[in-house]
């Protein structure tokens, strides 16, 4: 088995820096300037927390990769990311509900890291509590907005809600390297969240009149590198300057 | 003649709002991850200066189009950005030169306009010489960087000089609008910041052993809706889903 925290670290950075890198997309092509704003901002808060954890998991290898050499030059296999993060942005409702969904992991996940034994993880876990907080008030807000508006902004949002629904368990599946990081007290098993994160993501739903979907089994594989072909495309494209010239800048 | 002080602003916001989306190009392509970024947050804040300065404008108009509908409704034969901060990214160095040259000019402009008898732009423009003190930082030490860097990274440096330099003589050019603007003390004639601008910019060239280039003559056109084909691809990115669904979120 690979050292756990070591492990458990690349989960943390990849999930953010795959969706860091898919909010990203939408720099530009935002419908309104203040949203493409937000949502850059957001795009940047994740990418820095993913190098700081990127950053600290480099310092556990012997190998002595930082974190561009973690985030460039290792292929979608050796990825940790949750398959959620990965899904093409879609349209604003899906890149919307997908932020609710997994903001509010991240903040239960940040808030617990806070008191993690590991002083650089529990230092970057309280700088990010700051930024999750606002991740999860902005994208709170919008699907309000979107449930509670147009027939078609609705549809829009149920459909999210139903095609994203069943990426969602694997937030919460533990295994060896979740209970040994929690036993060592450096992280936290994520099946202990859960139960939060059903409370406050359903709230924000039901007040946005939108249903969660009957869903017969959720989707897994990211967390042991088993990830969708939209991963190897994205990969491809945030890849490309920093494998095409390796240690210059361009 | 169109309101001077519409006209003024537009070219204010067009510069910030096509270079903040060019530069927004690199997110998640940038070769390290802590300049992918400080290139999105400088892009950011450039998208954020053009959202303040086309607001204003839009509350000069009589037909009362707010920022977002200037930004995404406009052709280009209707933008007011120099040529300059339309050309496409290029490489690293291309983007960082440009990024010098267009700084130093929007910082002086800025320090400027903090004196202006608007007190929006007077106000805009105090936020934004914070701002621009960092991106005229940034991009020095990248020029003296590449220029002093490797073989290859000084040619790559060089050459975007050669070919960026022509370009920077449209920022000078002074016409009706800006006589009007400067007369009526609420904006500045842009000529009267050239030599402010040679002095410091060839001060950072020097420093890093580039040299300007001989150049017969001088681009232009921008300020005048003439445009390289390169906006009208830019805006077409840009603008597509805004004007796919006037009026909606997505």
């Amino acid at each position: 088995m690979p050292e756990p925290l070591f492990e458990y670290l690349l989960r943390l950075g990849d999930d953010r820096l795959v969706l860091g890198h898919r909010l990203s997309e939408w720099c530009g092509h935002a419908p309104i300037l203040e949203e493409d704003i937000a949502l850059a901002n957001i795009a940047l808060d994740l990418i820095g927390q993913a190098t700081l954890l990127l950053g600290r998991a480099g310092t556990i290898e012997g190998e002595g990769r930082d974190a561009d050499a973690l985030a460039y030059f290792r292929d979608a296999i050796d990825y940790r990311n949750a398959l959620l993060v990965e899904l093409p942005r879609g349209d604003f409702a899906v890149t919307i509900v997908r932020q609710l969904f997994f903001s509010v992991f991240a903040l239960l996940q940040a808030e617990a890291l806070q008191r993690s034994g590991d002083a650089d993880i529990s230092g970057i876990a309280a700088k990010a509590v700051k930024e999750l907080r606002y991740h999860v008030r902005h994208s709170a807000d919008w699907v309000l907005k979107l449930g509670g508006g147009t027939a078609e902004s609705h549809e829009r949002a149920q459909r999210a809600v139903d095609d994203l629904w069943r990426y969602t368990g694997e937030f919460f599946l533990a295994d060896d390297v979740d209970r040994a990081v929690a036993a060592s007290g450096t992280g936290v098993d994520p099946s202990t969240l859960e139960g939060q994160w059903q409370t406050h993501v359903r709230d924000v739903l039901t007040r946005a009149s939108l249903t969660i979907p009957e869903t017969p089994y959720m989707q897994r594989g990211g967390r042991h590198g088993r990830h969708t072909e939209h991963l190897g495309h994205l990969l491809a494209e945030m890849q490309s300057v920093a494998r095409s010239h390796p240690g210059a800048s361009w």
